[in-house]
């Protein structure tokens, strides 16, 4: 297989004259694997060479010279001032984002914050689409909540968001009983990309309140939480947003909502943590979601990777990866389709993030063999998923065709049987 | 002053016989500071060698080069490996400790687990010597739990612990009232060290949980949590246990109480992260406290730094801890005392942990001056407290011999007028 032997444009001239070729060096790329193409930016970014330097002045001047000086020399108001750059990334104002926790735990204090606001009514309602965690952390928030709350999760076809199921969820009964409708913008298993206006405001009309995951699309497509008029948004740093592994998830609180209450209060989110006061207010703005001391060291390469986005530009960063993921599912038809793969995505780019899902039913060993005989990652999801996700600061066309070679080699060869047993890379 | 001049056994003596001398060098000592004498490792500890290089590995090879292969190789189980070297530490089997979210966080869900396995009794019982961020997320569960819950925040004389208004709370309204009691093992300000043992007899006795903070006695003092029959802990790891600025807080939870339910349950408690169910059990052990992903480069420090309170062990540090505060406080009263200072801190050493605070009307300035003047970093607490930390890895008697004299200076040189409006050093 090569460019020329199918109807797309070289790869190699697209690269060549694509504006956002230049990030591509901002990123460690290690020279031990020079043919290493990565597809899993969508589970861990790459390390840019800025979060990189940031990391080292942490730890050797701020944590090794300044010692609990680096607290009055910037890392008190590192989650606040960090999750300003991201309120610029995806459509908030300063003081609407907070960077603290999990996402999980971010989750739960939205999501219970967002019940408290809605006395009455018991329900949350979810997707299939959504991701387990949440899922789960919904579900421990119901039952904080008491015995009369629950999770409703809506089925969907394991591709498109179920919007007539939940549309119908948000009228049964009255049409009074949901309290807060709680979905992942970009769903982790088929990429599927719900519209955060429409939603938001089909939860409004019937009086519910909206909490977005933005984990899966944050850093890949163009978000807008002020124009779509989003309540509540919670979002990982660590996948296009290329923040380090486990680096804190932000969480959004619209500065409409004042009224919301962390459930999770601590002394970071105080109105005057050095104060030291048991009876201490709520800090204003979203600060007040704070709870506890933030990781430094963990919390230090986010902002550095923020300026990397905000400097290339969501909408060129978005049309850059609409192009990647075009060309990937037009080379997918034409040469992995034959061998058994089927495309898991929408089709409509509109409907979908950055990551592209084919289904195989030897998914785990195809993607094992190309991790270990191919240099390629993608990433599995059980049962019958391969991932590859297309994170455009970093992914070059002639990545796309040389990924697709790539997997057509590994299928054609023979040699995913013995791959058959072998715990796949998570997650 | 020199050592001289009373009559305490030469300070470089003891320094040169001391069998944990040789820690110091594990640690890094900045050349533009060659003065400097630290004394706030009870807020946070110095940086090892070993956590620096532990850190850099994480940049550069895990995550700059494997990227999400690193997931495999070591992260995934982190929480858990670290948390199974704590539990050497505090006298706790493997699988009952594990390494996740802040201390704040971590305190939130071990209380309301144990409410959850005291239901019919509303009140958590804490004393005034608590930390604010505990009684702040104390109350926070309570509300959780209901309206009928309550936090009963016992008096103290601001040095000692209360045991004897405990006790009355825990027998008064007919003696079953009381859910849970969660004290700090040492309290932030003065000092006080509780006999662990003792006071969770005394809860047990009355059919209370017991729910222990240890950061501020974790690395210097011994910890049995076995032997104390304790139920639930939580510590941080960036004071005595050095690993770094924010880095995540410890949880343990008793094999005996395999009934608690962790209340926000997310996808890396449960019983299978990778296999993405949403309706997976939990983990097993101490696991199922865990709830979402964790900030590894936060993380990775921590490992390394228990190694070396292990090496150096517990007794040998918590005895060269008496030794160093119990010379700090004779030359407080010979030196400091005339100067207006009063020991705030139990002067028996089975009642203290390894910092001592000092009362003083112009505590601000002076820590200040300290600080700017001469390169002698103690803490301010509101409104008038010094803490004077000693952290027996790299704590010499020399340094507490130059910290008196240095304090000496500053106040009899007069220099305290011009920092009076200076803020603090946090936290």
């Amino acid at each position: 297989m090569s460019p020329d032997r199918q109807s797309l444009e070289p790869a190699a001239a697209i690269d060549a004259a694509d504006p956002l070729a230049g990030f591509r060096d901002e990123f460690v790329h290690a020279d031990d694997e020079p043919d290493l193409i990565y597809l899993d930016g969508n589970s861990l970014g790459r390390q840019s060479l800025r979060s990189a330097a940031a990391v080292v002045e942490a730890l050797e001047v701020q944590w090794g010279r300044r010692l609990i000086r680096g607290w009055n020399e910037g890392w008190f108001e590192l989650p606040r001032r960090v999750g300003d750059q991201i309120a610029d990334l995806v459509g908030a104002s300063p003081g609407e984002v907070v960077l603290a926790d999990s996402t999980s735990v971010s989750l739960y204090k939205a999501a219970l914050a967002a019940l408290g606001a809605r006395p009455g009514r018991t329900r949350i309602l979810t997707d299939d689409l959504n991701f387990p965690s949440d899922v789960q952390v919904l579900r421990a928030v119901a039952a904080a909540a008491g015995p009369d709350h629950e999770v409703v999760v809506v089925g969907s076809d394991g591709v498109h968001g179920p919007i007539d199921a939940i549309r119908a969820e948000l009228e049964a009964d009255g049409g009074d009983r949901v309290a807060l409708v709680s979905l992942s913008h970009v769903a982790y298993r088929s990429g599927w990309r719900w519209d955060l206006a429409e939603v938001t405001a089909l939860s409004h009309g019937h009086g519910a309140l909206m909490l977005w995951d933005l984990c899966h699309s944050v850093g890949a497509v163009p978000i807008d939480l002020t124009a779509a008029e989003a309540d509540l948004a919670v979002g990982c740093t660590y996948k296009y947003m290329n923040g380090g592994p486990g680096s804190p998830a932000f969480l959004y609180a619209s500065a409409r909502l004042p009224e919301l209450v962390n459930p999770v209060a601590g002394w970071y989110g105080s109105e005057d943590p050095m104060g030291f006061d048991f009876d201490a207010g709520r800090a204003l703005g979203v600060d007040r979601f704070l709870t506890g001391t933030p990781p430094i060291l963990s919390t230090v390469p986010v902002g550095p990777a923020v300026d990397l986005l905000l400097e290339a530009g969501m909408d060129r960063l978005h049309a850059k990866s609409v192009a990647l993921t075009e060309r990937f599912i037009a080379l997918v038809d034409q040469w992995l389709v034959p061998l058994g793969f089927e495309v898991w995505t929408p089709r409509d780019p509109t409907q979908r993030g950055s990551h592209v899902s084919l289904r195989h039913p030897e998914a785990r060993a195809v993607g094992q063999a190309l991790i270990h005989e191919e240099s390629v990652i993608p990433d599995f999801r059980p049962p019958n998923l391969l991932r590859f996700g297309f994170a455009p600061l970093y992914v070059r066309h002639t990545d796309v065709d040389e990924a697709v070679a790539r997997t057509v080699r590994v299928v054609n060869g023979g040699g995913i049987d013995r791959w058959r047993d072998v715990a796949p890379v998570v997650p």
